[in-house]
């Protein structure tokens, strides 16, 4: 049996309907998300060896201090980074920071920030998300222009900060131009840009993973101010807020403890990203889990039904019919992404491993075949 | 060259002014914080422990599961348990909790909800703090008839929370019987009553050291919401928001993620909470901190200028001369507690040992009877 | 010369464009605005009726006291009415009243409180909007239906509030079975339903004019909460927010004062609304404005190019090219509305004469027939 | 019978208890606030010339630009002044445009922003008060410098503008010198001043009541922002947030439209403050008023128990015993003010008259000597 949806480029895809529960072994870690994994063993040594005897909190301790130093240097420039704990925390650090009277952010209607935070910007920012259509999982300058109409005028938010996120929730990956066109257009109008890198060690990887693909799509494109993620790419929990230009940290500090994103043991968060630092762990890590991602998507190339466009980073976006999708996830679980698409996602992380691909792939092929 | 100060008990004390150096070896751990501590052994290996394989974000997790029941047992009812990063989320996630339109949270003026929070409740929760002096840190059933006089009238925040905290910023411990009295009272008034618990394990400790001790202040005096601290007492990060009336956690899951505090990789919090939970260690470490606490009380009992009082828990308030006190803190840093009284604290941890304890009453000898 | 435009309707209009300035009188009054219009005589009359002697503040006043039963009789039950300074403020009070943690409003993306409160809902109430495109202004169950997919979803955003604006935005009236179904479907998913009244009385003009067409969108359809327009239908300033369900306006009172919405010499706001229903003058002002806006539609109806369609109430939303809009404007001041349409507003008033017809429609036919 | 109870100024004071019912005509106004007045007739008649035809709303009419340039002459420079509503939204609105990140607001403990406006500014501004004890209603600029001392501490919120009450809320008014010398010790530190004047217009009065008068305590003073009163002052409604550093107001223009304090028919607003400027009228007004309270308190001169001190303004704070104030409060109104010290408050208004204050005093005369 079959049914046909559109894949997320317009096309008719022709789905089979499943019938039966997938007899195969299940990959040992799940497709779900890069949140799922666990931290990497250089991670974990780096914290025991930071718990040696006591160390200041709230950041006064020298691996802290160690780290600052390695964000200027990886961004070529002094920035002025801040330690929170999570994605959502420093994206509401990062936008407060950036918020003006009557401010708003404009971002993608698929961004994390609108979706996927339970209006923490809106409630403890105060400001207001204009969410606009994506392309792809990315916003155009076009949408830039088009919200700077209302500038001026106070009976309407008036948009002050772009966020952006890099990988994008679709698995895409702005090129450094893009950002670049991005930047001049919020610049022109007197926004600023504000870059959500959960992942971003996986657009570094896609982009060449050199420290110069790093700066190509941030401060040589004009970014104001970047969430670098650290969770998501092997550690336990951590992300740093950039600022690239410190004049834009004014206040970031007060912001810090007041938006409850203040580490007491920070040394812990800081030993954490000097581990991943070393040798371009972060980078190794990346490149792995998208190399994962392409994997899987060559073992399953030939079924075309899926849908899925080959990986820029280290997701898939496949259209499944409901019923295949439930059976695989009962089998292997993954989380849908857009269901007025039946699109559902396939996320590799750092320890995704090539025998993982090959069960998840034997499993895909079992349910959709049948 | 001696000057005269209040000790915090009103006496005049009579303080030696230092000239000088001090000579001696500094303790291997400063007597600054609890929160200047690393982890426990055993945190680590739970960590180690837990990180194979994948686990689902977010708290659907086999340990997150387990220590929910632990949570249930730990308080002898079913219990509504949040892990959360640090003690100001856990505060705000709770005090959130609790608000009602207008609302307004009661606590003392030395509370560190009013005073280390950086107008986090204020700007999160959009609450009013009523800050109202402590007696030796803690808040007086008189003082919450006292607020309730605004119930009713518009004009005026309405008083929804009471807010105390155990251990207190003053070191002090309440009883049993006197969060019954705070209890009984705000909820004659309709109120509720948080328990900031940053160093609830200590207070545990003081009181004897059970279960018992626990629930005696806790469940059985009435109060309805408690944050339960672990970074101070041995873990790398981590607290809980227990709600011991799971009937008031109602909307809690979504403040919980709204404020910025919902671990991804949950299952790190938690398997550091099961490890304090095996084997008491959770109050064996409070007991040692404790412990420490009074051996260097002993060792300096002869100093009567310093106007310390037999530790109820884990800290000292010395009275000190400020050229002492920057001597000292230059040799041994601490932090100065209370410059109208001249108070510093010193106070110690799960790690502290007899020699640290040795060695920094030395140093204190030294500095103060020169 | 002319140019093609989209109608709101999709049909392609034909537009001229146009050339020179208007020689023909503008009307006394422009078509810019009900904000634009004075106060009716019969309000000021009776403004000038309370100043004698004083009243106490805030509300316990006579005159309060008697709009409140009169509320109560215009719904035909027992409702908790509260005045307030505008309709910004009055939403704000409203859906403050009506949120919960972690909770989202559901409008359109033409809702005022989306559009033109600069971010007053969510820096204030701290809540998210969700704005689903309208359906000529409307929104529709299904959008009600859709948005409930996230519910208990802790990752997002729950919508708990539905604002729906009678008359709409886009000049169009709910019909009564129209809001049931939206209350049905909102109360179907635990959410409650606001209705945003600023010309209210306008739609109760155009779905009969009596008490039994109020009720019949409002208590009857299922409604929670109205704010109750006055400003725009004859007052000097003052709206109502009018809890239909007294046992939602817990807390409301304190949200008054709070949200800086409640005004102190508050007699002189109820006596406006007093005058208003004197003798069902809120009523009769109404009609009067959306007769004049028929007219303004029959003088024009020939020039079909201008897109109009019949008004439902006091407001035409004429396709016009830019050229000939900045004449007529500069002629005779009205606003824009949607660009992305080249629609602009002519809105009539409570004192439109029929002159000012007969001459807005002369200069429009002078324009445009260029 | 008689009680003692301690006077404002720390003297004990022997108060009669009363017995009985008054048996006098009361007052024709009474005595509980300049908020229970009715408007000037002159401000009547001016709303009523300004109600012909139509003008643009939000402050784009002739009758506020006229009002802007009008504050100009007022305060001698170029200022930007923002019409709104009430008290609470002036003062929320002028704390919002100098809110910084992780700002304070530094009061007194009897501000009425602190005391009477429900936490609207921690809600709405997201800052904390820092209340502390007032000297005679008054500030003083030790506690600037005292709160000073956490600047650059980031785990306390930073005091960034102090609030001073002009008259204050115990009806002493600044001198010129007091204040010049609050804002040079905030100034120093970084932080702006707010005056909150509610009642501007009776501290003008007191300090002779010429144009030179006003702009002693404010822009010689160096205050940055006031909230300038009228409401109390014989307007309907409305007060307006005078920016004395027009560069100080940039956000303001949108915030005054996010706190819902921007008034749709702006003219109505500005034709009463009009009318008020007209040949000195605020100043008389005040003049009245404060004089009525000085022939208040003459009348009563004799009766030392009640400890009243000679009126700065137009507010006297009589001592009371309980019994004996019910007594009058129930034959003509007034309200408690502090019950710590049996304060209550006595306060007249722009129409208040002789007779008015005769009629009380005998009253007070009866309760007392009785």
């Amino acid at each position: 049996m079959t049914k046909q949806y559109p894949s997320p480029t317009g096309r008719l895809l022709t789905v089979p309907i499943n019938s039966g529960p997938i007899k195969l072994e299940p990959p040992a870690s799940t497709f779900s998300s890069d949140n799922s994994a666990g931290a990497h063993p250089a991670v974990l040594e780096a914290i025991a060896r930071a718990n040696h005897g006591h160390a200041l909190a709230y950041g006064n301790d020298p691996f802290t201090r160690r780290l600052e130093e390695r964000f200027d240097e990886l961004f070529g420039r002094p920035v002025s980074a801040h330690l929170v704990w999570n994605g959502t925390g420093g994206n509401v650090l990062a936008l407060a920071a950036l918020h003006r009277a009557g401010g708003a952010v404009v971002c993608t209607d698929s961004a994390h920030l609108h979706v996927d935070e339970t209006a923490a910007p809106e409630r403890i920012v105060g400001t207001k998300l204009i969410a606009v259509p994506h392309s792809a999982g990315k916003l155009t300058p076009e949408c830039i222009d088009e919200q700077a109409a209302v500038l001026g005028n106070r009976h309407h938010a008036q948009p002050c900060t772009i966020s952006i996120t890099q990988v994008t929730e679709y698995g895409t990956v702005y090129s450094p131009a893009e950002v670049a066109a991005l930047c001049e257009a919020a610049h022109r109008h007197g926004m600023r840009v504000h870059l959500d890198g959960a992942r971003i060690a996986n657009a570094v990887a896609a982009l060449g993973g050199s420290l110069d693909a790093l700066r190509s799509f941030t401060v040589d494109a004009g970014v104001d101010v970047v969430t670098f993620g650290g969770t998501k790419n092997g550690m336990l929990y951590g992300e740093a807020v950039v600022f690239l230009d410190p004049a834009l940290a004014v206040g970031a500090s007060y912001l810090h403890k007041q938006v409850t994103q203040l580490p007491s043991k920070m040394r812990f968060v800081a030993a954490q990203f000097n581990a991943l630092l070393d040798d371009d762990l972060w980078i190794r890590n990346a490149q792995h889990a998208n190399s994962m991602a392409t994997l899987l998507h060559q073992s399953l190339a030939d079924l075309v039904a899926l849908g899925c466009v080959a990986p820029a980073a280290n997701s898939l976006y496949p259209v499944l019919e409901p019923d295949v999708a439930e059976e695989l996830q009962r089998w292997s679980f993954f989380y849908p992404w857009n269901m007025s698409t039946q699109q559902y996602r396939w996320m590799t992380a750092w320890d995704t491993t090539p025998e993982d691909v090959q069960r998840f792939a034997a499993g895909v092929r079992s349910a959709v075949s049948r």
